[in-house]
């Protein structure tokens, strides 16, 4: 049996971080939104998948506009950002019904690949979980107060999204997780017992918050246009 | 009493990691090999600053080409590179007669500050030691076998260079290192049973050693100019 698919893709910038009057998802990469390179991936990687975008309230006329002016295709579900991003997911996942997958993304992440895509869901499908992480480039000490001490850094990895999980698994451990704040989906399933299984994310996966990275995404823009 | 200062500059690298023919640190950015961006950031930082460049012995030929080339300060003193990081560092080190500070630099870290190099050398001075290092900006889990938990990646840091040192704090580590092989200086002087005492690094402060890297390295100088 096929498993139903679905992406909650969370849009909760308001644009501060970057110094910037418009949220950074709207910033434009060769001509379109950064949030509509991001959900253009997910719509290319299975036309099964049903999409829900969460977006702060005062966005969604501003969104709309977008997507026409873009010709965008719309065909996604819209949720309420909430006043964290544990309660964005939330509402998010509020919207689904069925059993099935969900995968949880960054606005802000255009550059997830289809094939990333594809092994989330999948390795999902059979561990109950599929987190995208990439290794340490550079050596990392642990610091606590004044104190600090080596450690390996092959014994860590650094968190993407997708984070992806089994619809109730992941439904269940939000309604556990309260009001309590979280840095990542992982860490709300964790913290509701499940055990999470990592997937390779990618260096080129990055999330899009500093004007730094916006600069650093035009590169990364034109090396995969180059590639393709 | 001011104390000597010395700044040992490695460049290591043979360029297999980046697919070219050429050494990664001979490499051009604007015009001029990587490696003479980052010894010249030392030169401008504080003309008292003696340098110690560590080369593999097939390069230093063509080293003094590209310095008659570029017209390039090379009142330096070079030291041959060793078979590991450890022993390359260690032939630097054993240049040093003085007592005094050293800063320990990777030659493919262009983009170090004259402020960072000063707050090294003033901070291993009262500290004995000084290491450049950065907050991680996303999530980090530690990783075992197949499992794995949630760490708070408040707790770490990244570590960059320079790593500065009491001359004889890090002679006298590097010298009970034996053959052993360590991931930077902070981990020899660790061992060696000196407390490492930790510095505000840079995110723009990159070690340029993927072809990608190059890339982020032109948007960094690009932007570094534009700021002067």
């Amino acid at each position: 049996m096929t498993l139903k698919k679905y992406a909650i893709i969370v849009a909760g910038g308001s644009g501060t971080r970057m110094g910037l009057s418009v949220a950074k998802q709207f910033l434009e990469l060769d001509g379109l939104p950064i949030l509509m390179h991001t959900i253009k991936v997910f719509q290319i990687a299975d036309i099964e998948i049903e999409i829900i975008l969460v977006l702060p309230t005062n966005q969604i006329d501003h969104w709309k506009e977008l997507c026409k002016k873009h010709s965008f295709n719309c065909a996604h579900t819209i949720a309420l950002g909430g006043s964290s991003r544990t309660e964005s997911v939330r509402n998010g996942l509020n919207q689904i019904e069925a059993e099935g997958l969900v995968a949880i993304h960054d606005g802000v992440r255009p550059f997830v690949s289809k094939e990333l895509i594809h092994i989330c869901y999948n390795t999902a499908k059979d561990k109950g979980s599929a987190i995208a992480s990439v290794m340490l480039k550079e050596s990392i000490r642990f610091v606590k107060a004044d104190e600090n001490k080596a450690v390996d850094r092959a014994d860590y990895r650094i968190m993407q999204t997708p984070q992806t999980f089994k619809v109730n698994l992941i439904k269940k451990a939000y309604a556990e997780a309260g009001n309590k704040e979280f840095l990542d989906d992982a860490s709300v399933a964790e913290a509701a017992g499940s055990k999470i299984f990592l997937v390779n994310g990618s260096y080129d996966n990055i999330k899009i918050t500093t004007p730094d990275d916006l600069d650093l995404a035009v590169l990364i823009y034109n090396k995969k246009t180059r590639e393709q």
